[in-house]
Parts: structure tokens; sequence; C-alpha cells
């Protein structure tokens, strides 16, 4: 297979910063698009790959799947997508198309997804790379179209934040007249509120910290509660039909359990791991209350909601840095030291 | 307020067996039904009361909510039910009828429902006393009407351990092409089989003992998982739609969740308590699982039920005992020593 150098920038190990590299890309296949990529947005799971926080990262690993660019050439077959169209690719760069999940536009429940990065390249026989580099080429089936409308660095967090949030508002049917609470005002927490005010949802925000009050109202949150208060958190009980949690780190989900109303659902979005406290089941069962997980989402499902930020003028409130600041972002977003987003620019790297 | 003295089953302490003692029941208020009481089935409910396992009995208690009976008096607005009848009165004898959750058909929701035994008697202003009891007095909207094809032993069961396997049936859509799975086989298990069944579900029962293949089959089983052989369980992975656990007990969920198919539910029916060990996240999210809870059903969706066991001739496999018998029931039960359910024949208390 025909393969050119590009530069990329990733780790050999946990313990190392990300650096300079480089990698190969395969040049396109007849279903394949090449793009050039203008924007990479940067994701806790990024950090969580790049460090092996989950156990399975094979080195060298280049993160990246919030990625916006400009398409440089196409394979014969490919009528999606043309050289100098603006298209998007997300967490997804493949997946085996023929079970029921893939049929069913649920790429993302398909036991054999490929990551854009860390999967496997069945092309190359190594792990996909991300898109902290220069391009990347990518399944026609698996690139998405970008609205005109809208500010390229801004999009990038939809692709991954976005359309995490995005899936679960779908699913369970949010519109008007439902009452959304979101945990959490950080990369998800902040797309959350903006797409469930677009769907016409009332919204509130949990959080610890009143500072966050004219943030998360100016996004677009008609209420917020502060989760140490006790009289606001009693005062919540029995309120809202669907709860996003967006905390990616172990805390208490039962307080949240008692704020939904009879039949609501809190969706785990941010944390992978054993719940800590454990669920109390009554509250569970006197109201046929749900705890459920939800994953990204599915390509078309993906491209319905860039649609969708087309429409509503909606993008990720981002702070744009250079390709070679990434190490002291990790550092800030592992701090919450960021409003909501890093992206990175992707002329710095060229 | 009038009153009438009548023979009852109860107890006066957690500590003490049940016995004969005497409670008042009031003449019928012009929307009451008067019910000579025929079968009552012995639900575990009446236990955890009896001995105040959930910390909130006031003595004396007087247990049963699975009432099956005659009308022998109806007060002047009455128009479902005349004397003569026979009636049935599952786990609720009233509630405020005025919320969202009445509104909706769903009173076992309502923050206020009274419960057939242990909830407060508005019209008394003492405890509410259950069908270990020779008649009892309910609001006509809270009595429901019988199939005249089936056994009245039987169909007590149907009035709790029927509706509370009954309800998430329904609420989650389950029909032709559903596959469901029963943790359990129980009094709640053996009609959640019957009912799926029923509904034209493929049915999977979860036993730890091989011992119970051949009952589960005659109760309409497909399926049976031995869920202690780890082969059975791995082969059972991402199959199920529905997974009802009845089980009444501490035990680790996880294992059932892995069971589930995308976008798969399990409900909790029968464990009130803490989840341990606790959940784990990770299956969750990658195929949107759930873990919700159910609590018997509303009155509407009963007398649904009851009319679907009417015309698919389904009652409960049910072992008949004297009222007097009832402490040997009890400790038969904590040994899961009955197929499957116990149901007092109340001619033995007149």
């Amino acid at each position: 297979m025909k393969t050119k150098q590009i530069n990329a920038y990733g780790t050999d190990s946990p313990e190392a910063d990300l650096k300079q590299l480089q990698i190969e890309r395969r040049t396109v296949l007849p279903e394949d698009v090449e793009i050039e990529i203008l924007y990479c947005g940067v994701c806790h799971s990024d950090l969580h790959f790049a460090k092996n926080d989950w156990g399975m990262t094979q080195y060298p690993v280049v993160p990246g799947h919030e990625i916006v660019g400009r398409v440089t050439n196409v394979g014969a077959n490919v009528s999606k997508h043309k050289i100098g169209d603006i298209v998007a690719v997300g967490c997804l760069v493949d997946s085996c198309r023929t079970c029921n999940n893939c049929k069913n536009d649920l790429e993302q429940y398909c036991p054999e997804w490929v990551g854009t990065y860390g999967g496997f390249d069945k092309h190359l026989q190594t792990n996909t790379h991300g898109g902290y580099s220069q391009s990347i080429v990518v399944d026609e089936a698996f690139v998405l179209s970008v609205p005109e409308n809208l500010d390229l660095a801004g999009l990038a967090p939809v692709l991954c934040a976005g359309i995490t949030t995005w899936s679960p508002l779908r699913y369970w049917n949010v519109g008007k007249g439902s009452k959304v609470a979101v945990v959490g005002l950080g990369g998800l927490g902040h797309m959350a509120i903006k797409l469930a005010n677009a769907l016409g949802a009332h919204v509130t925000l949990f959080s610890r910290s009143p500072n966050k009050i004219d943030d998360a109202k100016a996004l677009g949150a008609h209420d917020i509660v502060i989760s140490t208060d006790e009289s606001q958190m009693e005062a919540a009980m029995g309120q809202f039909d669907l709860i996003l949690d967006t905390v990616p780190y172990e805390h208490d989900f039962n307080p949240y359990i008692s704020t939904l109303n009879v039949n609501g659902i809190l969706v785990i979005l941010g944390f992978l791991g054993v719940l800590e406290p454990p669920l109390v089941t009554v509250p569970m069962i006197m109201g046929r209350k749900s705890v459920a997980g939800s994953l990204i989402g599915g390509i078309a499902e993906t491209q319905e909601l860039l649609d969708f930020c087309g429409k509503h003028n909606i993008t990720s409130d981002v702070e744009v840095i250079k390709m070679q600041d990434i190490n002291t972002a990790y550092e800030r977003m592992l701090r919450s030291d960021v409003k909501y987003r890093f992206v990175i620019d992707m002329n710095s790297l060229r």
C-alpha cells in the first residue's frame, strides 16, 4: 500500500509529554477522502488515552477526534465530497457496516467500530492515528458535511462533545416542554445546555459553584441549582425528565436521581468506572426512574447535529491554541481551566 | 363514622407471630364497595412489613394486598360494581386523584397513594388493614372487575406479583420479537414468564439452579441460562431487550447488564436497597443500556392485566393454605419453598 509521511503530535509512553513525530497516511483508496486538517478539538479522552488511563493504549498514540478540515483528494468512487469541501470527522472512521447496529445507524455500538485514534487500521495494520496531525484519510461513509455558516474552530468540538450530548437528547425525545438538567459545566456540559435549549427544553444546570451562574445563563440555562446547597437540592426533587451527567470523575449520582420526575432518566456520559457510592434502588423503584449510559452517536445522527448547528448557529465556546501548546492545555484541562474546549489550530503544525 | 368489627390476622410487634385479632371496617360510604374476601395472596412484602424490615411499620399490622372477593354491599353512588360481583383489590386503595400521576393512570407513583395495608386510613384515622381479614371496604375507583373464567385462588397473586411484572413489560413495549429475560423463579418470576410469553416475547429464565429447567419451560420459558455457569453467561451476552430482575435480596446486577442488547433495560422489581456490588458504567455506556426501577402498576393497567389474564386464561400457580397456617407459610416463603405463591382461603377465618 502506498503511503506518505506527515507531521503529527503524539507520544510513545504514558509518562512522556506529547511531541512532534512522523506518521504514515495511506494514499486515497477508491472510497477515501483525504483531508487537510484545519482544526482539531481537545477532548478529555485524548488525555486519558495518551496517559493509558483506560489500560488499552498502544503506542505511539496520536490523539484527536474532533476534526474539521478541507478535502485535498478523493478516491475514484467518492460521491459525497469533492476537493475543496469543508468536512468533518468525529470519533469513528470505520465499522463493520453489516451488523444490526450499523444497519440502524448506530455505528458507535458496532462491536467492530474503529476509533479515529487507537483503533486498528486494517489498511496499514497499525493503530489508527487521530487529528493531532496535518492530514487524515477516511472512508467517505465516515466523513461529514459541514454547514457553511459556522466558525470552523468552534465547530470542531461538536464532533465529540456535541454528539455525546445530542444523542441522548434525541434518543429520549427532548423537545418543547421537556425539563432537562445538566450536571457539570465543561466541554460536554456547555454543549448540552446549548443543544437542549435549542431543542426547546427548559434547561437547568447543576453546579457545585455559584460562580458559574452567569456563564450558564449566557449559554442558555434557565435555572442553576447549586448542588452543594441542600435546600436547593430539596427544592429540585422530582423535577426533571432527563439529566445528562457529564462529570468525568467518581461522584454520588443518588442526589440527582431524587431530582428526576416519574419516568425520568439520568444518563451517564462522562464517567467510566464503578458507581461509588452505590445506587440506592428505592427512589428508582418508587418513580420508575432509570440510570442509563450513552456513547457519542452514529454517523447519520452526527450529520443531523451538524445540520442542526448550522440552522441554529450553534458552535462550541473554544480557546484556540497552537499544537505546540498541547501539554500545557492538558494540564489546564485537568484543572477545568478552559471555557469550554481547547481547539488546536493545525496551521501551527505545517 | 359507623364501623363494624371483623376478624383478621396480624401482629402487634415485629417479633411476634401473626395471630387472630379484631379490626374495624367502616360501613359503606356513597362511593364504597364492601367485599367479603374469598382469597388473599401472600406476598414477600407482607412478611417484610410484618417484621418491620423497611422500618416504617406501624402496629398492629394486617397484611394482604392480593385480594379477591364477592361484593356484599355498595354505596349509593357506586356504578361499577353490584352486590354478588366477584371483584379484586390490589396494593392501592386510594390516591390523591388530582396530581399528574393520578391523571395519567399512574396512581402507584402518586405521592399520596394509600397502601391497602400500612397506609393512612383517612376515614378511621388509623392504619389501613389488608386482606388477611374477613372483609374490606374500598372506594369503587380502586376495585377491579374479575373475568368470569378464572380460578379465583390463582387469580389473587395477579394483583401484586402479576401487575409488578406486567407494568414494565407494557411500559417498555414488549411484544412479538422482543427478547425478555427473567431473573429468579418465584412469585414474580413465574408470572413474568407467563405474561411475557403470552405477549409473544422470546423468554429466558436466569436461574442459579438447573433443577428449575423443566418447571420454567412448563411455565413458558423458551430458554434457561444457569447464572452460575460462566460459559452460559458468556453465550448470553448482548441478547436481551428487557430483563426483569425479581430477586428480593442483594446480588450482583453487573453480569445481567452484560447480557442486555444495545438499548436494553434491566428493571429492578424485587430488591429495595443499595446496589452492592456497585454497577460498572462501562457496559452501560458502550451499549446505551439502562437500569430502571418499577413499582406495581396503576388501576387501569391492573384492570387491563386482569382482562388479559381472562383472555389468555392465565393465573398464578398457587398453594392454597388456611389462615391459621400463615406463620409456617412465611417460614417456607423465606426458603423459597413454594410453587409459586401461597394463597389464603379466607373461608378458614369465618
